[in-house]
């Protein structure tokens, strides 16, 4: 199943796409991930309201982003090189903050801070079911589904000390979207979809997901030897190689771009450029 | 004010603290952070339910932690030394999560998978209004108060990969408590307040919040050149020499441990450590 998560008429929900159009599951408490969860696992097919059409809707992060964001650096051999970085033998792992993820169609903030903003296409992992100490054989047992993910780096501010955290997550650089795909319609664990970056219609990144060096079930297990996987979490399993920084020249994204990241049978997640300056800040205690 | 958040007969309630009791801040909706901030803004004082003994309730950590725990390294030249690392230019920025912290007087979880758990005495900083693209001149209007904080940390995982992100995120591996305590009770910007980690009554770290490189306004300028910080967002300001890897012989913390962390005028933050197989992971989904 293809599970969006919308704001329509200021209520947020969690429905099916259909088509052009999404049909918001009738009776689920509240837009809870946990009510979807336990619906989807009860097995009869959820009650579906009136669709409506797509452009209808805000389309939102198809998880409401409550718990970790989990990241993975360095997990295709052929990105760890074109940076520079030896292969790993452990994950590079980092976290990022709901603040920096919209959802697809939403606008990428290029911040004021920093004109070196790149894109990387990866696979997300959402995580269905509490995980802690699971062996990557019952890995994906634990997964609810998978999106595509945009790790935007502002990649100046990534390496202003050993920690990539800032430049990671400045406000606004990444996404998540556009649907939660379920795993029944998908090769198990993924297997070898085929994951690609596109920049104003410009193929920059075409990789595999069969080639992570940690493929989805290494990584539950290891982060679950770590910390308790919640459901609703997301694992962003990194990207391959192409991204902008190791281009040449570099490639960065400017106001007015438009950013896809298409990964084979998941989805295409589309995102515009927007800079900081025309139109971003305008919250509570906001100064300039 | 010395603000507790507390569980008592399954009621999660802000209140404050009353010598050997605490008060419950009645009219409070549903136990928010907003709602606390909001009433202490309003000026009047809280109306207070009758007071119970701090004995009769769980102390929570306090604040609810559903947003940003955001964590810095190396912000003390002492400690970066200890450490071999060269003092930075700017912050090592790292990021905890929920699941990594317990409140005072919770059992610490020493990991199954490492027996390298460290303590690190650090002040935290909890923000009370949203703040982006703030000056340090301004930024303690942003600050709702401290606490001190545990930044337990698993040293081998920390340098599996150059993110330390898993060896700082185990779960229950690290604290924050007792008390969020507002800043008209503080010098302005904390100065110079003595911090310290004690392990079984013997002082094993002792510096002074005075010697921090980046000091609290700093920080609040620099993390907020990049991400908004919202209210209940928590920043942990590094800790000083003296934690355990970087002593000789090494000193790790042992199940049966008390670690303590106090710093002036804030308060002490005890935590007993548990080994993890003694009674840990009995959640749903976990599989050995």
């Amino acid at each position: 199943m293809r599970i969006v998560r919308f704001e329509h008429q200021g209520r947020i929900q969690f429905g099916a796409r259909r088509g052009s159009h999404v049909a918001p599951f009738a009776g689920l408490a509240g837009g809870s991930f946990a009510a979807l969860l336990a619906g989807l696992r009860d097995g009869t097919p959820l009650p579906e309201a009136e669709a409506v059409a797509q452009t209808q809707v805000n389309l939102l992060p198809p998880v409401p982003l409550t718990g970790k964001i989990i990241c993975i650096g360095l997990n295709y051999a052929d990105h760890a090189r074109e940076g520079g970085h030896p292969i790993p033998t452990y994950p590079a792992v980092f976290l990022r903050t709901a603040t920096s993820l919209v959802g697809h169609g939403q606008p990428l903030l290029r911040p004021m801070a920093s004109d070196r903003f790149d894109y990387e296409a990866e696979l997300a992992v959402v995580i269905g079911r509490t995980a802690r100490h699971v062996r990557a054989a019952e890995a994906l047992d634990f997964v609810a589904g998978y999106s595509c993910f945009n790790d935007g780096s502002l990649r100046d501010f990534q390496r202003k000390s050993t920690q990539w955290t800032m430049g990671k997550n400045f406000d606004k650089s990444g996404s998540i979207g556009p649907e939660l795909v379920t795993q029944e319609a998908l090769p198990s664990g993924v297997g070898n979809l085929r994951i690609a970056a596109r920049l104003n219609g410009e193929t920059l990144q075409d990789g595999s997901t069969g080639d992570m060096i940690f493929p989805v079930p290494d990584l539950i297990e290891i982060l679950s030897a770590v910390m308790t996987l919640d459901p609703g979490d997301v694992i962003a399993t990194g990207t391959p190689a192409g991204v902008g920084f190791a281009r040449t020249p570099p490639r960065f994204m400017q106001a007015g771009d438009l950013i896809e990241i298409e990964i084979e049978g998941i989805g295409i997640l589309a995102n515009t450029i927007v800079d900081e300056a025309s139109g971003a800040g305008e919250q509570e205690g906001v100064r300039r």
